[in-house]
């Protein structure tokens, strides 16, 4: 039975699971979800997840909802396929990617989602950007990535020297940063550079960067 | 060679920690981290977490920070000890763990933790508790909980009818959130109620709970 991800190919969250299904080299059917329409919160909708936010994955009769819980279901699943993103066989590797993984989910992501939040879809919505909002986060953003210098100038990727769910979790969000005009924090720091222009050009992110055209319109 | 966590009794990070270390049955050392002389901002413990935090655990040569990686670990390390935290003998079952485990931390746990903060650190620290913000997240929290309501009269607990990680995650700031002003939000969900009486009476919490003194001084 084909993997069914309901989502859209702009969004990042929906992204994140594209990016895995293709690092494992899986088929799936990406089932659109009308945002704009709010078909996310209609009853249809809330019955494959009550929070009302893409994606949801259905694999056979299992719902799953938060995109970072479906890469590591994924991950786990599919473990012995292609890369093993969680390192299971190793118990002290696997608790890095567990680490690193939280460092994106409550240092990385809430900051750099304001900053591309208040430049790309304040304006789409009607609203001025908040020049102040994404200042402070630009700063927060600055002493995050001092932390990913140190750690990428000692292991080739924030886990270990092996790409992982960690680094892979950071790819959509980064992406959409760098088209801000503060992609400089990231480009100056040499082993961060090296690491996303690693990370960003495997070809199951290739295959999903395509699509992600959110802020071009 | 025995567990040593760095961290504060009363922190809900720590005590996320400390609940599981009890859960599994595990002897460990709490190292105290004096945070309001900023220790945890010392070379010495940023070499231990960069991003200066609490907790920190140290397992032999392995040092990990992040509470919900470090839960992950032992109750992967220790998944035949005790409860199976993560359910790892189940795809199906580990998958809905990391379903609700992502929703305490995306969903519930900015809402409950401004709240907290609001509520007991901004009175500490000199500042007036802001009442736009509290008034925000109580209606943000009032519906999460009725998404919880509904799952929990489906479920005992959250990812199934077995305690797991996904439950654990919330002790610590609904501990502190239900002696606030508000507790009858989630008292007035029957079944949201009857989980909360459930998961705070476990034994390995309530050897905790007696240190979180937190907003009583």
């Amino acid at each position: 039975m084909v993997l069914k991800l309901h989502g859209l190919p702009m969004s990042t969250s929906t992204t994140r699971v594209m990016i895995c299904l293709h690092e494992k080299g899986l088929d799936f059917e990406l089932v659109p979800v009308d945002l704009f329409a709010r078909e996310n919160k209609q009853p249809l909708f809330l019955a494959k997840n009550p929070f009302g936010q893409v994606p949801v994955l259905e694999d056979g009769d299992l719902t799953l909802f938060e995109s970072r819980a479906i890469t590591a279901y994924l991950a786990e699943k599919y473990k012995d396929s292609r890369n093993d993103l969680i390192r299971h066989e190793s118990l002290n590797e696997s608790a890095m990617v567990k680490v690193w993984s939280e460092v994106e989910s409550h240092e990385y992501d809430p900051v750099v989602s304001q900053i591309v939040h208040q430049h790309f879809v304040a304006p789409m919505i009607g609203k001025t950007s908040d020049q102040t909002v994404i200042d402070e986060n630009l700063e927060k953003l600055g002493k995050v990535l001092d932390v990913y210098e140190t750690r990428l100038s000692n292991t080739k990727y924030l886990a270990g020297d092996f790409f992982s769910l960690a680094d892979l979790h950071h790819l959509p969000y980064t992406f959409y940063f760098m088209k801000t005009p503060w992609a400089s924090i990231l480009n100056d720091r040499p082993h961060v550079k090296a690491w996303w222009e690693d990370i960003s050009s495997r070809p199951a992110f290739e295959k999903v960067a395509v699509g992600m055209v959110f802020g071009e319109k």
